[in-house]
């Protein structure tokens, strides 16, 4: 965390001094409307709160925020994200931890009872420097509100207003008109962008005309968050369990050592017929656990939460308005886009960073960095994981309701394989953005075989040069909007003016033509909109920081204070170069987007490459 | 984190819920009356406020919380209480990170010129889990203040009160009676207990007739915190300079990035003359900074916070009001007892330690569970330790102002190896307790040659059993005044029935003498005063956690849930039981106190021992 740049100021760093325009902003004119107050939403609207200078209105249906139920799997690549976004401690703090995954099935000797097939590793090794874990979603949305509540915007939801409809006008400056229904009067909100985080069946959606595609599967399954009593042993693990006869459980222990969530199998729905209107109630729920985790007992206290749904994959053909003419002006988001079974833990997390692909990029065009046209890579981007979210669903959902009698330790075996083999899938990090505006066709990509272009940035320990302090490297990239370049130095020392390193610095900071300083605005600090970092390969003692390019220490603030955060080292413990494959004797530059998403790598001493991707986004 | 085990609450748990009686609670009559709101008050009122039985006052004579300035230093040993106290996270992303010390003498071909002539690790490889870090102690108090606002108790600090006098009358049940000037007009309030952690002018010390005793040196130095432009190389390092004419310099980086603190020697004080009376300004303060750092150059920008002082090493000879007739009633903790130079980074840290040894005791004292008797050990354990500190900070202080032209390399190195030797003391882990009521003579500290008795319990990493999750071992003591029995197993598995472990458990929980039976009250949980945990030498995979003894997995709470988080195997990558000399043999038991602080080492067989111990300090 850095602060106290433009001096010294008591109290909590994280809350940040309140825009001096708050008062004058109007209540029916904003930048970006959101709609909904769910992961969706609140990632969206504290990804905007960042920016002092954007107008930001999020409403909601509710009357206020979520206490309970719903989502609850945070994989590894959310956490990477909270931790930009600076409260992945208080999650970390809170939650379960999903260390091993446990497979149940029928027992050999007696196929009535079920016994424990199997067990992994949840996280494979480096996977990512963030576990898996189980929070409930009412909780994220309170750290997420925490950040929105002091930021500089101290936006806060506006609750009690239900979408009705929204028109466009483009001749507009705010061409999106939306009306809201507030306690039964009607208020109209003008904005610029309007981005519908308002869930599967999505009002924003259907003002736009589009709906969501695809098969609901007739399978029953209940949802519950218990304490209980039972003798079953793996009930702190999460665990697959299949019964011969009975159906499906998947068990979630939860946060605070004692609550645990079983989702369960009921039945097959008669077509057309729909788990809502079959009146399932929770003592069937809890029987039919019962009955698959025979022979242990399962004896229930208290249920927190409950709830019944249908499998569905559904996703929806477009997320958003654009057309031939006009560039989008209204978005959607999340289970607004695409909606799927829970099982898999991937609803929120999927949700979440759609949000997070949209938001910086609406931000970069609202402030007149990046092209409307830009806008268009949420789509394409976010579509594409959709639809294979979709597809992962489908065939998962498929694998883990595929039994009966003829269940063998092989369908076992290869069900535990199928869900190792997805992990990173599931993880979240396995997520690859094809090549556009904002993401280059890689050229160089052999110079870092383990930090792949249109991937997110897979962080690794470094030692920081300038205070020996040992860190995530990946968690320097906040959540601010910056662009990023990230060079891995060759082996040259970092203080030899004749290396390639230094001639690169030296085109950055003094060549007019350089990306900093054709796009960095007269006055404002030098790394602010695009962040020069480098890694070197020897350890921290044997370089003299001061001896160093100045462009890596860079005068900031009223005062010019230098910013000694820049520059990291290999950690004896965990060499980055070798483990994410940078090529030594070369190096790289790696660009890398607000996002975490890498946009490309090149060679250290290629200007002409970055020089271009850079004019290709700002020069408009 | 436990919670939802009396049922599912939405919301933060750490937010505890309010007490029933808190409306109907006095003003003018407290258990605790606690002066002064500096660390040391708020440990001790936030451990207090654990208890929603006790009913405790904290005042302070300032109008509100502090913002700015004084102590920063946090060793090891404080950040792992704030975790006990369920805060460090928070330390720990905010606060500088001391991870190198470097020390400057005068250059060896240049003497006008200072050179760097060493550095080292600040903290030894596994002195702790915890780093030592740096953070303004206005920060650590906002933590504290968070603690204790969300205690079941909702303490708040009653600002704007002087304390004026007190008088005991020992026939009264609230013998103690304060007089406190608000804004003019006098309040009085009764207590049990008053604690003086009012600082070196202590009034309750005064109104003890108690006062401090020792010298004060007559070297002036001064203290800012700044932001500034320099070349000084090692200004993200803690750094010792010292230069051949110009005095001393020590260098503290701050949090945020760009702060720093200057301690700076200012000159020898003439006999009688205080600091304060010299008048010395900030500019004085700048101008013997750059002398010091000559060659490099000091351009301050911003000073956020300056003082003067004078170094004295003073202790105060008794620490509480107890008298051959009368246990005690009114106790001084922190700079109230103690005073010595700001130098070695202690005085916050041992001003804490003083109230997290004194705030159980008191707890247990007034909850019945301790004899008054008890009382006793927070002066004998906590004098000692005064009286460590201020003979080290004499010869600390003497170390680092001792120099002139003869200064070599030699004296540059003595320094060092001075520093590196008391590395261990300065991060606050080698306070050892002398053998009392609540610590035993150690018989068996063979059997545990790294977890010394009458030290703090020194954590590792282990895997929890149930969940696999790894963790600091340390971490589940939390600052909840329960004792705790932590088992180091014998080889023997957890499951064997005949194993020593088993017939150990089976005399805590079958016997009826056993300390658990005899003082745990009737239909509270079975870990509520005595907290047994248990160590396995196996890997959690090869250990069936329902096969162990049910005393290992308590049933606690109105829905009798299973507490799972009591039991622990080696982490395969840091062999506690090799790392902390368990004899792997016979294994052991551990008797930890509310502190952390090991009472007892013993056989795991040995049952008279651990009964009498018991015994000795529950049975009055």
């Amino acid at each position: 965390m850095q602060f106290h740049l433009n001096g010294f100021r008591p109290g909590d760093p994280s809350h940040h001094r309140a825009s001096r325009d708050l008062g004058d902003r109007p209540t029916d004119k904003v930048d970006v409307l959101i709609v909904g107050c769910g992961p969706t939403g609140l990632t969206l609207a504290t990804q905007l709160a960042q920016f002092s200078d954007i107008h930001t209105m999020i409403i909601d249906q509710k009357s206020g925020p979520l206490k309970v139920g719903q989502a609850d799997g945070i994989a590894c690549r959310s956490i990477e994200m909270f931790e930009a976004f600076g409260f992945s401690e208080k999650v970390l703090k809170e939650a379960y931890w999903v260390n091993e995954t446990t497979f149940w099935g029928p027992a050999e000797d007696d196929p009535t009872m079920i016994a424990r097939t199997g067990r992994i590793q949840d996280v494979a090794e480096d996977l990512s420097e963030m576990p898996h874990v189980i929070l409930n979603q009412a909780r994220i949305h309170d750290f997420y509100l925490d950040v929105m509540r002091h930021s500089p915007n101290r936006l806060e939801p506006r609750y009690d207003r239900v979408f009705i409809d929204l028109r466009i006008d483009h001749e507009q400056d705010y061409p999106v008109s939306v009306t809201l229904d507030h306690h039964g009067s009607i208020e109209t909100v003008r904005a610029q962008y309007v981005v519908g985080c308002d869930g599967a069946r999505s009002g924003v959606r259907n003002a736009m005309g589009a709906e969501l595609v695809g098969e609901t599967a007739n399978k029953a399954w209940g949802v519950m968050d218990i304490l209980m009593d039972t003798n079953f042993p793996d009930i702190r693990f999460k665990s697959v369990v299949r019964s011969s006869e009975h159906g499906h459980i998947l068990i979630i222990p939860r946060e605070g050592g004692y609550m645990v969530r079983l989702y369960v199998e009921i039945e097959t729905l008669a077509s057309g017929v729909r788990a809502k209107d079959r009146n399932i109630t929770i003592d069937e729920l809890i029987a039919a656990a019962q009955r698959i985790l025979h022979p242990f007992h399962v004896d229930v206290k208290e249920v927190a939460w409950w709830s019944v749904y249908e499998i569905g994959q559904r996703l929806c053909p477009s997320f958003d308005n654009a057309t031939g003419d006009h560039p989008a002006t209204v978005f959607i988001a999340g289970d607004a886009c695409h909606t799927h079974s829970p099982k898999a833990g991937q609803g929120m997390n999927v949700s979440m960073a759609d949000a997070f692909n949209l938001g910086w990029k609406l931000a970069a065009v609202l402030r007149g960095q990046l092209p409307r046209t830009a806008l268009a890579t949420y789509a394409t981007e976010r579509h594409g994981v959709a639809q294979d979210l979709v597809d992962f669903d489908r065939h998962w959902a498929k694998e883990f309701s595929t039994c009966g009698n003829g269940q063998s330790n092989l369908d076992q075996r290869r069900f535990q394989d199928y869900f190792e083999e997805h992990g990173r899938y599931m993880a979240g990090v396995a997520v690859q953005y094809t090549p556009s505006l904002l993401c280059k066709e890689p050229v160089d990509q052999s110079l870092a075989g383990g930090l792949t272009v249109g991937m997110r940035f897979h962080s690794a320990p470094v030692i920081r040069l300038w205070d020996a302090r040992p860190l995530q490297l990946g968690h320097c990239l906040k959540a601010d909007g910056r662009w990023r370049l990230m060079i891995f130095n060759d082996p040259s020392d970092p203080s030899d003016q004749s290396s390639r390193l230094w001639r690169f610095c030296d085109w950055l900071s003094d060549d007019i033509t350089s990306p900093l300083n054709l796009f960095t605005p007269r006055g404002a600090d030098p790394d602010s909109v695009i962040d020069v970092r480098a890694v070197f390969q020897q350890t921290h003692r044997s370089i003299a920081p001061e001896m160093t390019h100045p462009l890596l220490t860079p005068k900031k603030g009223s005062y010019r204070l230098s910013d000694t955060e820049k520059m990291f080292c290999t950690d004896p413990c965990f060499d980055i170069f070798e483990h994410r494959e940078v090529d030594r004797h070369r190096g790289c530059a790696l660009i890398l987007r607000p996002d975490q998403y890498i946009a490309d790598v090149s060679a250290l001493g290629t200007y002409d490459a970055i020089s271009l991707f850079f004019k290709g986004i700002f020069d408009h």
